[in-house]
């Protein structure tokens, strides 16, 4: 893509009304746009991190048994009557709308009503089990107060995956399943480093429930970390007992300030049972399904890649997810026209083979180009330049380590295909 | 995929809440769920072919030089109010919600306002022109009645494209472009032959909007086609005036139901005059960005190849966006083990080369097996059984044609391969 094309522009100052990093830095790249506090969208650059998110999920929640589909915002208040939770006493950060015959909706920030209703039409036998059904959505969340920018949205992408078993043992079996893919995203996503199985408050089901816990200064969560262990306690709990059935004493804990980046739970019986989902055994006997519910915010984590992975000069993509593995920079074009030449046909020979790639092609100074360059975050950056053209070889910086080295097109290649 | 595996199951009878067509097709082979009237839920099968929608529209936006965003339902009213379309005796159709602070908030219909607010941080001059900026993005409207199944929606699924130029005649140049790439999506569909261009009714800034019109009776519009032009009159302009600008009498057109899957707009200053949106020319001198607007519902658009393609027996999907392109059945497992395992391996074959493949293994007859089949819709039917096991070859017939064929795994990886 050419960036003379790109509509999007960058911008020297931080917007005034961000006060989160995240928000700060992805406002400034032209990646998203504030419509109000903790509502945003997503423009080109930005939309590309946010589906290459989304693919590491789907692919690693497809390798556990996930089915995908897409369930509603509009919600039916007669579900949520029946378990509970339709009260604004009980769940107290709903959005709620009428139809014009004045019915009252709400606007779905969680689905496990929906989706158990939904089974009730396609479960009946214990041959119909396991399901693993998820989707990625558009959730809405009446918060008080939004100034995390990206990270708690009033209206946020999320990815939620529910579990349907026959009994506790296969529950059980898949939750762990479930928390191998979670450790696998953030492994891919480049959080793998920082981000801890925390124990939390649990619920009627069981003792425990367990969120994933990234480490940043941004976080709103403290956890105490175990860096042996590879897990955390949520404040919540951090209690003696809970010390004592994890087998930690304090002195092995560090506290730390973390963003929940993914939670998990077993919901046993809690919605099947008021929502009439069951099924029949072997026997003929009727038993409630047993589920659990998965989830992981994926503009959240995009907000956290940036919190953690950012520095100084502007974002840091992992090139998992970055919105082009490489960034060329053409210098002096309006000097030597053969710069340009040069550099929109390595563009496109890049482009054919299937790498993604931004040039800036842009009439700017070297100086204003790199400052975009370190802001956006592209992995790789290489230069183009009258000196380049004549050394026959191109001048790589990665993004991440801040190395440089002169390389060949070929090379070049080669290490955008593996990336 | 193993249809064992797949978490839904289809239904004999017909949906009682459901009059249209499409719905009741799509609710019955498991595609959709219904949340309430003009509110669904995409299922595993449903879920593929919207998918595959989307991206048919997308290939050909971005042809036309489109760069994707997405942006957000929750609308702050502050927009709307500058354009006069906040106020319910003016849009009625909005859904309205409220913050926590009691701030009204709006759930977005359509995005003129916001994308036009957007492009005020990137356009300033006429280097930055033009901009052509569109999203796939879920909107929502307070339809009084919904009862056209997907095709109605309360929540559906839209690709809304916005055009940005200096002047009329660049927007009228891209509005041309936007027009051939609307056929072609339709071409893509299998709609190509049925959707006509279509004169209705323009604005302040043009005589004529342009729809496009599929002819089915389960339209909820009236047109007048003239076959031989290959274009069509809605019949809220179907005067003398507008027979005479198109020269066409009134013996040449055909009176017939449609539904409307798409139409265009030029929009010229209605929205960037009141936003703000403008551009300084070489002159250094200010104007108006001059825009259009060009929308086309993605669930709509699955709804109506349901109505117009279907048959007594079921859907009929285009190979382009069915949900998977062969559904091999497998015939006879529970007497010869056989037959299963063949019908795996030839499965496995097909997906590890990226065929799309359903495959049948449930333990059910021959006749409910293919009527599952008719229903779903899938373009090619294939049987394995102990007679093709024995002479080695597969048994094959279409959906669309009925027809019946015998060939070699060879031959059906290569049918499949070109579809």
């Amino acid at each position: 893509m050419l960036q003379s094309q790109l509509f999007t522009r960058t911008r020297r100052e931080a917007p005034k009304d961000e006060v989160s990093k995240n928000a700060e830095l992805l406002v400034r790249a032209g990646f998203v746009h504030k419509e109000m506090a903790g509502v945003y969208s997503y423009l080109p650059l930005g939309l590309r991190v946010l589906n290459k998110i989304t693919q590491v999920v789907r692919e690693e929640i497809n390798a556990i048994g996930g089915q995908e589909v897409v369930m509603t915002a509009l919600q039916d208040p007669e579900l949520w009557q029946k378990t509970g939770r339709w009260d604004d006493a009980v769940v107290d950060n709903w959005f709620k709308t009428k139809l014009k015959n004045d019915t009252e909706l709400g606007l779905g920030l969680t689905h496990e009503e929906e989706i158990t209703a939904i089974m009730t039409e396609h479960i009946t036998s214990y041959r119909d089990l396991p399901v693993y059904a998820y989707q990625f959505q558009t959730k809405f969340r009446n918060e008080a107060r939004a100034k995390s920018g990206i990270m708690r949205g009033r209206e946020f992408l999320m990815k939620d995956l529910y579990s349907f078993n026959a009994n506790q043992e296969d529950l059980d079996a898949f939750y762990e399943k479930a928390k191998a893919a979670y450790h696998k995203i953030y492994d891919r996503l480049g959080l793998g480093d920082r981000t801890y199985l925390t124990f939390a408050a649990g619920g009627i089901f069981s003792k425990y429930s367990h969120e994933f816990q990234t480490v940043s200064e941004a976080g709103e969560d403290t956890i105490y970390v175990s860096k042996e262990r590879g897990i955390a306690i949520n404040e919540e709990v951090y209690t003696d007992e809970v010390l004592s059935d994890l087998g930690l004493a304090k002195a092995d804990l560090v506290e730390k300030k973390s963003i929940e980046v993914g939670n998990i739970f077993k919901l046993g019986t809690k919605f099947s049972e008021p929502l009439g989902l069951s099924y029949l055994d072997e026997k003929g006997e009727k038993h409630p399904v047993v589920m659990g519910s998965y989830g992981i915010g994926i503009s959240r984590l995009m907000g956290t890649v940036v919190e953690a992975l950012s520095d100084e000069k502007g974002m840091v993509w992992p090139k998992s997810i970055a919105p082009m593995v490489v960034h060329v920079v053409e210098l002096g074009r309006d000097k030597n026209e053969q710069v340009h030449s040069e550099a929109k046909a390595l563009h496109d020979r890049l482009e054919k083979q299937g790498i993604e790639i931004l040039l800036d092609d842009r009439s700017l100074s070297a100086g204003e180009k790199f400052a975009d360059s370190d802001l956006i975050g592209i992995p790789y950056r290489v230069v183009v330049s009258e000196r380049t053209l004549q050394s026959g070889t191109l001048e790589l910086k990665d993004r991440a380590t801040g190395e440089t080295d002169m390389l060949t097109e070929a090379e070049l290649v080669n290490l955008c295909a593996n990336a």
